[in-house]
């Protein structure tokens, strides 16, 4: 199968109002690049559940409250199309920052409580530029089904109660988080860590399982060498986010898990 | 024809999806009732151009910046439905505030130039809440094409500039104000105006239309009794606002009009 490229937002909706018309269920998996395992575990749900499955790659600016994190964050193009299209996800939709944002980000969804705790209020804005984005790509992609990872936990609450309150009528869907074996949550920021801090990122996940409760997380983390930015319980859920030689990890488990 | 009532919001889109399967076109207009000459005129052009018309009727309490004008404002129900019928708008959303705002107004859309000058200067808030209601309205409705009267230009610019901003499927149209004979724009406002003040109101148009510059305008209204929120020229239109016996009155004139 080969990969179709949608660079132009308006050919790709023209694409889809001719799937539409034939019935063609879609599954959307909207993503910033730098594609790994847990992005792979998303177009595999997709695929299973949708005829079609687009994957958007998008570095959004409006979501990056430190300009350095923006400026570093890996676009590695060429490896993400070469395994889309081992993946036989087979529509990609790459929009360009003028496409995506013709009015120049003026017009923004923001939400007043949730999205100011943990994630949010160590990153001003970050969730106005989430949830904006989100809102846009939703309303291109047109899909019935939109696949969001669970280690962005604060993010995927967020989105949901948007489509909800915004009455998309995609349906948001939550997928497991994929760790490494040693159990780090996959992510796209991990290749910047240094080989001694790859060793030692595990730990994260480790005191999040293991302490009896966020406060002794947090604490045996300090005592571990990482900065923590928060650890908090919050609905049945352990959510943590700490730095590690300038990398920011986060993570999340749920507070019934066996320890 | 018999208008059919939709106070449950599930149960319209059910109906729109069936609509969308058979490929009827639905041009919605989106009210907060107390029906005029205003809102007929939306209604004709609606039927006009589509199978199928939508009138919804919400009072939003997230767009009032006053809490008075907001108990004050006229909810003729039963003349409204009447008024429908006899336009042979046969569908309608009376959706309550449960319904459309099941977040509790947390997810939010706010724009971040236009919407703080003119009226947005003078009533806080206020656009945050049109944006919000309306882009539910909109996704609710799923319609093709959606009125708005130009009398709410600031209104209508902005609902424009968001369907674009976040790729709505729906057209956003926009139709002529409709004036009272003496040239006084029709509004639900006109009615909490005293008999002595309604002589007056149609001064406002005039000075607008007649006036050699904004700033004259203001002064002509100013002495004729009139306090003046604002009279500015914008993009080839003079828009204004006033208040009268306490009541606030809103209108607009393309520049380039014959005196």
């Amino acid at each position: 199968m080969t990969t179709t490229i949608f660079d132009d937002v308006s050919r790709w909706r023209a694409e889809r109002l001719a799937q539409i018309r034939s019935g063609t269920t879609l599954g959307f998996v909207p993503t910033m690049g730098a594609l790994h395992e847990g992005h792979v575990s998303l177009i595999r749900r997709s695929r299973a559940e949708n005829s079609r499955t687009l994957v958007s790659i998008f570095v959004n600016p409006a979501q990056f409250d430190d300009p350095r994190d923006l400026a570093n964050y890996p676009r590695p193009l060429e490896k993400d199309l070469a395994l889309l299209e081992a993946e036989h996800a087979e529509l990609v939709l790459l929009p360009d920052q003028a496409q995506l944002y013709p009015d120049g980000y003026r017009y923004r969804v923001s939400e007043t409580q949730c999205s100011r705790t943990l994630e949010g209020a160590h990153r001003p804005g970050h969730f106005e530029g989430v949830l904006t984005v989100v809102l846009k790509l939703l309303q291109i992609a047109q899909a019935e089904r939109a696949y969001f990872g669970e280690k962005d936990w604060q993010q995927l609450h967020l989105v949901r109660g948007m489509a909800e309150a915004f009455f998309l009528t995609t349906r948001i869907i939550g997928c497991p988080t994929v760790r490494e074996p040693d159990g780090l949550a996959v992510s796209s920021r991990n290749q910047r860590l240094s080989p001694r801090d790859r060793q030692q990122a595990p730990d994260f996940h480790r005191a999040l399982s293991s302490s009896p409760s966020a406060g002794v997380a947090a604490r045996a983390l300090e005592r571990a060498g990482f900065a923590v930015d928060y650890v908090e319980d919050e609905d049945a859920r352990r959510i943590g986010a700490v730095r590690l030689g300038g990398v920011r990890l986060i993570d999340n488990v749920p507070l019934g898990e066996p320890r």
